[in-house]
């Protein structure tokens, strides 16, 4: 396969501007490689709103599903968080897509690079060589369990389940991952408090057996938050559930001081969405100092998961070709700094 | 009052060693201030499970309820955490503890200290004068709504339940705490998904108006997890519920490189437990290396609560002094260590 329908739903905030540098770079990948991606927009997040009321359209889904790939830029808007009655908010939508496509395992490589450990509140000697995949399940748990406020009574309450064939998909997708890399597994549960971490417990045991060359540990959560600070090398694959993955998977992309280099990829059995981990960023909105890279290395996985791997391999290249050169953004380059677009096109031409 | 009666938990582990040291503490309290502490001894936690079967036997709650104070050491045995199946677990009685006491407050004060900021796995110019106070919500949330497993049917849940009156103490407190610092009191919640946390933020909300003294502000917690690390100079007062309260202030444990010295106080309207905020440690029991500060700063932050302000101003001047002085364990000290009986034993000499 040759030819792609990519969505794009370039979002809130500085969505829009690294998105665009993706698509630069897919435009080039296209002529390098002689592929053909076709591109489709789509509205979503806070734009949505303004535009339609409805945080993910029903075309925008629509979209998404024809799609062979989704691109997305980020989603969120500070009038909305200043206002937590907002009845219809951005971050619905995205919740509302990846339950829709069923995107059940968000996954996020962090790796620190030797040119930016200097940019992390961490000591060098303790993330210098930290290289770990973060699998979180995506599309259950409390976030999508039963909700309840009784106003008049006082009272509200989130409802926290797993069946095991909720957990079962991204453990084995978490193990396979693994017995690529340094064959070691940690599931990251609360199972001295919870049923439900219980349950994820005994399904990684049982999947365990068919996969005799990792090693699966557990480590609780509050534990998990202070060995991400104090050694982060000591975890090659990490699989947790939703709520924890959402804490976790944040403070970990903050270890190695780059941030704005940070992709991810949302999976399903029939659809994927590839998006930086970075917020909207509204401050910096419409300022062309967004590090696009984020975007870009999600485009990256993007390729990966097309199949696409001398492309993938020549892209990821070309971004630490730009880094080594500090042809980046002012976020790692406060000296000489490049613009969002001219680290783009750098990029671009590159490949 | 002068005289009171001390629950006393040594607990699991390297439990027993850092009570006895803050035994000697109160001691030397006693004389040199005429007071009086009687000491009543409860078994809890694995060495409760291994005597009784119970790891809260009957007549330990009865000893807690019946005292002033309770100072607890650590609970935790491997050979349970690597027996997920245990039907009976130390924790248990730890949890069961704090509902019977309506323990709801557990608050952990987090400083860096000037001559241990190169212990830190974060930059020196990041922590230097961080001063952070957290109020995590104990005896509800989570950790004690409806549990339930249907292992035939393969799912499990676990609901997260807030009512007002569970919410409403625990923030009074922390406003409280506020107005004697610096004014600024954070909620961390996850508003954009949870019905539970919206609850929080509008009794939070209601209750600012009877402290218009102090600045509130919102924070998701994923973005804390992040900003923890990022800039903990930024937090004053946190308050947050329970499952929140144990990953956050675990994670905020670390960065002063100095989790050894870390006390805990658990309030409730009748009872009060104090403790070490490290674990058990079993791999240093009964070697005399365990670091005996964060119990005896736990007894400083009990005789706060007793009113013994002057006691309490004495200990903590005296465990600074030990500090500064290096007269500590190996943990800050690996040139030359002094044991645990040794540091406990110069901090009660100075008083
Ligand atoms: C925007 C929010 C609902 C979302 C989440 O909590 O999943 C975000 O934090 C993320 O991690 O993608
Ligand atoms: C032992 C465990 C149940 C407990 C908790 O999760 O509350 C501990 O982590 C703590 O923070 O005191």
């Amino acid at each position: 396969k040759t030819d792609f329908n990519i969505a794009v739903l370039p979002g809130d905030g500085i969505g829009p501007e690294v998105v665009e540098e993706s698509i630069k770079i897919l435009n080039a990948i296209a002529e390098a490689f002689h592929y053909r991606f076709d591109f489709t927009y789509g509205l979503m997040g806070a734009e949505a709103i303004y535009k339609t009321g409805n945080p993910l359209p029903g075309e925008t889904l629509e979209i998404c599903k024809q799609s062979d790939a989704v691109l997305f830029g980020a989603i969120g808007d500070p009038s909305f968080d200043n206002n937590p009655d907002a009845k219809v908010r951005p971050e619905q939508g995205l919740l509302k897509l990846r339950k829709e496509l069923g995107l059940f395992a968000n996954i996020r490589p962090l790796k620190t690079y030797a040119s930016l450990v200097e940019k992390s509140p961490l000591k060098k000697e303790i993330i210098d060589g930290t290289d770990i995949q973060i699998f979180r399940e995506l599309v259950s748990g409390i976030y999508f369990g039963e909700k309840f406020t009784d106003e008049e009574a006082g009272y509200a309450y989130d409802n926290c389940k797993y069946h095991r064939d909720e957990i079962a998909p991204i453990v084995h997708m978490a193990f396979r991952e693994a017995q690529k890399r340094r064959k070691k597994l940690t599931l990251i549960d609360k199972a001295n408090v919870l049923d439900t971490s219980r349950l994820w417990r005994k399904v990684c045991k049982e999947i365990a057996e068919e996969y005799p060359d990792v090693e699966l540990d557990f480590m609780f959560v509050d534990n998990a938050a202070m060995q991400l600070v104090l050694n982060p090398k000591q975890f090659d694959v990490i699989v947790t559930e939703n709520m924890f993955g959402d804490i976790i998977s944040d403070e970990a992309s903050v270890i190695g001081g780059s941030i704005g280099l940070l992709p991810s990829a949302s999976i399903g059995n029939e659809n994927a969405l590839f998006e930086p981990i970075h917020g909207s960023y509204p401050q910096a909105k419409g300022k062309g100092i967004a590090n696009p890279i984020a975007s870009i290395l999600s485009t990256a996985m993007m390729l990966d998961y097309l199949q696409l791997d001398q492309a993938a391999e020549k892209l990821r290249q070309s971004v630490e070709y730009a880094i080594e050169n500090k042809y980046v953004t002012v976020d790692l380059n406060s000296e000489q700094p490049y613009s969002t677009g001219e680290v783009g096109s750098f990029i671009a031409d590159y490949i």
